[in-house]
C-alpha cells in the first residue's frame, strides 16, 4: 500500500519533505499541494515533476479521497487550522513544528483527534529519530547509567539573522530540546528559570545571545540547557545525561580526523541541515510504514505537541520575568498514554 | 520511471537487497526473482509481498522484457555466467563481489560490456559509499594532506567460523580494501608481500590469522593491511592515510559516550552489518538514480572487478610463496577511465 | 640557596608535602616540624629520616631563625592563627586552603601581610599549575575563544564518607572551582544560586547529592558548576569556557585507549591523588623558586584566600535561602593587584 | 645522601640535565664537569652557578673521588671509552644514547660491568619512564589485551634539517622505538627489513622519508614502524599493540579541546623536547634514586645498548640491501636476566 500524501505549505521544508517522499523513501507518493501562494504550489509541482494535483487551499485537498495524509508545512500560526480540518475528516497528519503557537490550540487538536478514537497526527520533532538520542534512550531505559537526575545540554547555531529576537531562542530553538528531552526520561516538566550571561557582540540588537535555561521535571531532574545561536564556529547540539551510576553522552557528529598544522582535529557542521538529515528520512518512512503497517503513526503525537507548547510559553515568560515559572499542563488522558521507546 | 529488478539468488545477501529496494528506497521493485533453491525464491515472493514472477533460471529471467535490471546475489562462481547473459541482452546489472573468480572471467564481462557499447555493470563494493571513505576521498582529492605517501588499514572481525581458511581472508575479507583503497588514492597496484605474524590462538587449523599484507602502487605509496578475523573485541575497520602535508583518518563508527566504572567508553559493532547498513543503502539507491536519470550506473565497474580479481589472485600466491607477488593488469580501456569522485 | 621550612601539621597532606620536597623537588629543606599531636611529628621527622628539630608549638617554630617559610598542613581553624604569627615574625607562608575559615580571618592576615610591606603568603589551589588549567587560561589571554560568556565545569568525585554533609560540597569540594575559575577569567565573582536535583540513592542523609551551583561574575560571565560526590563512576574534573569565538576545555586525565569487548576505552581515575599530583609538585617547586630566587611567592595570595572565604559563605548561604545571595567583597588593595598569568 | 654528579659533555643535552638535576629533582648534585670545547665547560658551571670542578678531560674527572656517577653526554663516538674507563673505576655511569656507535663497543662495556659484579650503567633511553609507554606495559603484563601479536608504531618529525641522511633513520629516531618496543613485550628482534615508500618533496637528497620498518620478534610478534621525519604536521608518536583479546594504544599527548571555526582540535607539538619532558625528569630522577638507595641502577642496561646497537646495524643494512636482515645477538648473561616491569 502507497500512502497518498497532500502537501499543504510548499516552502523550504514543504519541498525538502516532497523530495524526500519522491526520491528517497519507499511507500509515500505526492498526490495533492496547495500554499497561500499558488504559484509556489504549481512550481513545486513542476520541480518535482509530481503527479499531483494542486488546490486552492486546505480545505479542498483534505477533501480529496486520494489524500491518506496531509502534511503540514506552511506557515506556523496556520497549522492549527489545517490539522483540526484534516483530523476531522479522519485523514492522518504529519505536522512540522508547532502543532498549534498555543496550549489551547493543541487542545482543540487533541480532542479533535480523541473524538476520532485514534492517533492520526504526528509531529515533526525528528531528533527522536537520531540514532544518537536513540542510543541515549536505550541506555537510560536499560538502566545503563542509573535513574538520571541531571541533563547538561547546548544548542548552538553558528549564527541567525537580524529578524531572530529573544523569545524565537525558545519557539525557534529550545523546542527541540523541549520535545526531546522528556521523551529520554519520560518525565514531565515542572518549572523554569532563565539566565542571561554577558552578551555576545556578534548578536543583533533584538536578541539576547546566549541564554542559559535550568528547567525542573515532576521527579527533580535538573536539565540546564545552553542556547547560544552566534556561537560562530559551527552547529553543535550537545547532550549529556547524569545517572546515579554513569553518565551518557550524544558522540560528536562523524568526520574524518586530521592530523595537520600542529593540531588532531575534526570538522563541525556549519549547517543545521546536515545535522539530522538522517533522523528526517527516518521520520517520515517511520510515519508511511507506521501508518501503512499499523495504522496509526507511532511518533510524537498531539499531546507531545502541547506540552511543547505549554513548555515553550513558559520558557518565553521565564525570560521576561526572570523568576522560576511552572510548566502547568492538564492531566495526560490515557489516549496518549506513554509506551515504550517506539522509534529504530 | 522505476526500475525494474530481477534478483538471480534469494540467499541471505539477495533477502537484504530485495527489502531494502521494496521497503526502503524511493524508484525500484523487484518483478522477477530466481533461484537455484527454487523453494528459496517462492518463499522470498511471499515473505516479501512481491508482485514477481519466479522463474526457473537465469536465462529465463533475464529473458523477461519487464526486468530492467539484474541483481546478482548467487553463489560466486555463477556470478560471471549471468553477468555475461545479462549484459549481452542489454540489462544493467548489480553484482555482489566477485564479479568473476578469475581475471579472465572478468575481463569476459569487460568484453562484453564494451560490445554494447555503454557501461552497464555495477561491482557491490559498498565502501565508496560509506560517509567516512567518501570525506576521507574529498580530503584527498582536495589535497587537503598532499600526495599520499602511505596507508594504514585494518579489517578486524570479532571471529570466523571453522571453514574460513587462510586464503578467505583474501578473498572475502581483503577485498573490500583492495577496491575502496586504489579508489582512494586513484592508483594501481602494483605487487603485494604477506608477513604472517604469530597467529592467535583463537584462530581454527587451517587459518593463519592475522595476517599483514603489504601492497605498493605504481607511483609507490605503501600500504599495509592488518586482516585480523578473530581479533575477539568487536568488527572494526581502520583506513588512515599519510599524506606530505598531513593524515587523513576513518571516524570511529558513532556512538553514545559513556563514563562508568572508572572507564570512559564508546560501543564497538560487533555485527559487521551495521557498520556499513548506511553504505548499502546509498549504494544501492545510487545505482537507481543513475541508471535511471543517467542512463549508465556510476559505482564501482566491471574493470574494478577485474582489478579486484587479478590483485586478489596475487595477494593468494604471495600468501603462498612468501615473496613479494607482482600484480599484473592489462592497460585500462578508454571506456574505463577514471573520473572524479562519484558518491554522494 | 636552600628554602628552609617549617611544618605546622604531620598529618597526610603535611606528609605529602614533606616527602614532596624532601625526595621530588629542589632547592627546599624540611629543618622544623611540629603538629599538636607531638608523636606525629617525632613520627614524621624519622619517618622521612629528617634533620629536623621537633618543637612543641607553631610559636616556637616560627621563632627558629633557620626557619625561611612555614608550610601550614595543620586543621583548618587553627591556620589563621599560624598565618599571622608566622607573617608578623616575616616568615614566608605556604598554607594549605583554607587560609582563614572566614573572610574577616582572611582579611586579618591581609593587613598583616601588608604590613610586612612585601607579599609572603601562598594559598594551596594547587589547580592554577595544573597543565590543563594553564592552557585554558593562556588559550583565555591569548584571545583564542574570544570574551569568556560562559563556564560548564563539573567536580565528581567517586564517593564521600558520612560525615560529609552539604555545606562540604562548598567548603572542601567547590572551594577548588571557586579559586580557579575567577583566576581563569580574570573577574570577580557577584551571585551565586543553587539548584538541588534529585538526590542520588548513593548519598548518605546529612548530604544532599549532587548540586547544582549557579554562579555569576561582575562582567556577567555564568558559570554552571555540577557538584556530585557520589557519582561512583570515578574522579572527575571538567571545566570548559564558552567564548564569543570559541570554545576551550580541559583535556581528559590521559590514558592508554582499548580496544576490548566490544568497547572503546581509556581509563578514568577512582582518586583525587593521581589527578592533581604534578600540579602539586609544580605549585611547591613554583613556591620554592619564587621565594629564593625573586624573593616573594606568585601564586594564588591572601587575597584570593579571601575571595574563596567570602565565596564560601555566600554559596553556603545559597545552599540554605534557595536564593540568589550576592558575594559581597571589600575592594582589592593594589598590593593584591592581578597580574598576568603567573605559572609555567 | 646526595649522588655526586661528573658530567662529561656540556653541548645541549648535557647542560639540560645539569639544569634538571640542580634546579628540579632532589638528591643529586653536579660537582665536576669536562668538555673537549674547556670553555664550554667552564660557562656552563657559570650559566648554572654549579659548585663543581672543570676537568681537563673525562679521565681526571672520573679519577676525583668526589664523583660517584658519571654522566655521559658527549659526542656519540667518545661514549664507550668514557663508559669503560668509569666502570672500571666502580663509578655509576648515566649515558646517554648510544652506549656505543658499535656492538663490539657495548659488549666491552657489558664485559667490562659484570667484571665489577653489580650494574653500575644505565642507558638514556627516556621512553621507558613515559606514563603512556608505562601503562601500556602494565596492560601488557597484566594480560589485558592477551598475547600481543603485533605493534603498529610511527615516529613522526615536523622536519630535520639538510644532514640528517637516511641511516639516521635508524641511527637517531627509530632507536627509540629499537628499544622501548622490545622492552614493552619483553621479547628479542629476530630480523628486519625496510620498504621505501614514495618519497616525499619535503626530504632532502641523502634522505628517502618516509620508510616503514617491517621487524619481527624471536616469538613471532610482528613490529611496523613508519619512520617519517619530514612530516610537516607536529611531533607525533604512536605505538598500538594488537593482543589476541584486545588492542591497546599510547595517548595523544594531552592538550586542551578546542571548538573554534568548524572544527573540534586539540593540539599536537612541534617540538620533540616537551613530548618526554616529564620521562626525563623521572628517568634522572629514577636513577640517582636506585643508586642512592638501591646501590644499582634499574633502568635500561648495558645490555639494552648493546641491543640497540646490534638492531640498529641490521635496520641500516636492510635500508642498504632491501632484503629481509637478521638481527643475531649473544645470548643474553644470567646478569642482565629480564627482571618485572622496573619504572613507576
Amino acid at each position: 500500500m502507497t500512502l497518498r500524501f497532500g502537501v499543504v505549505g510548499t516552502g523550504a521544508i514543504g519541498r525538502e519533505h516532497i523530495n524526500r517522499i519522491t526520491n528517497k523513501l519507499s511507500g509515500g507518493k505526492i498526490v495533492a499541494v496547495t500554499d497561500v501562494n499558488h504559484e509556489s504550489a504549481t512550481q513545486t509541482v513542476e520541480a518535482y515533476q509530481l503527479d499531483a494535483v494542486v488546490y486552492p487551499d486546505d480545505k479542498a485537498l483534505i477533501a480529496d479521497p486520494n489524500v491518506d495524509a496531509v502534511l503540514v508545512t506552511s506557515w506556523g500560526p496556520a497549522h492549527e487550522e489545517t490539522v483540526v480540518a484534516a483530523v476531522e475528516a479522519g485523514k492522518y497528519v504529519f505536522c512540522e513544528k508547532p502543532l498549534a503557537t498555543t496550549g489551547e490550540g493543541c487542545l482543540r487538536i487533541v480532542e479533535a483527534e480523541m473524538k476520532q478514537g485514534k492517533k492520526l497526527v504526528q509531529v515533526g520533532f525528528m531528533r527522536r529519530y537520531d540514532t544518537g538520542y536513540v542510543q541515549l534512550k536505550q541506555a537510560i531505559d536499560n538502566h545503563v547509567i542509573g535513574q538520571p537526575l541531571m541533563i547538561h545540554a547546548a544548542h548552538r547555531n553558528p549564527q541567525v539573522g537580524e529578524n531572530y529576537t529573544t523569545d524565537m531562542a525558545v519557539v525557534d530553538t529550545l523546542v527541540h530540546e523541549i520535545d526531546v528531552l522528556h521523551w529520554l526520561v519520560g518525565d514531565d516538566y515542572k518549572s523554569v528559570q532563565v539566565v542571561f550571561p554577558r552578551k555576545t557582540q556578534f548578536a543583533h540588537d533584538k536578541l539576547h545571545d546566549p541564554q542559559l535555561f535550568i528547567i525542573e521535571t515532576q521527579s527533580g531532574i535538573v536539565i540546564d540547557v545552553e542556547v547560544f545561536v552566534n556561537c560562530k564556529y559551527g552547529y553543535d547540539i550537545q547532550c549529556e545525561v547524569i545517572g546515579e551510576e554513569g553518565i551518557a553522552k550524544l558522540p560528536e557528529f562523524p568526520s574524518i580526523v586530521l592530523r595537520k598544522d600542529e593540531k588532531l582535529s575534526a570538522g563541525i557542521l556549519n549547517d543545521w541541515k546536515y545535522r539530522f538529515m538522517d533522523a528526517y528520512n527516518i521520520e517520515i518512512q517511520d510515519f508511511i510504514d507506521s501508518v501503512t503497517k499499523k495504522g496509526e503513526p507511532q511518533g510524537p503525537t498531539s499531546w507531545d505537541g502541547y506540552i511543547a507548547a505549554v513548555t515553550s510559553d513558559a520558557c518565553v515568560k521565564a525570560q521576561q520575568t526572570g523568576e522560576k515559572e511552572l510548566i502547568e499542563l492538564q492531566e495526560r488522558p490515557d489516549f496518549y498514554s506513554e509506551k515504550k521507546t517506539q522509534t529504530v
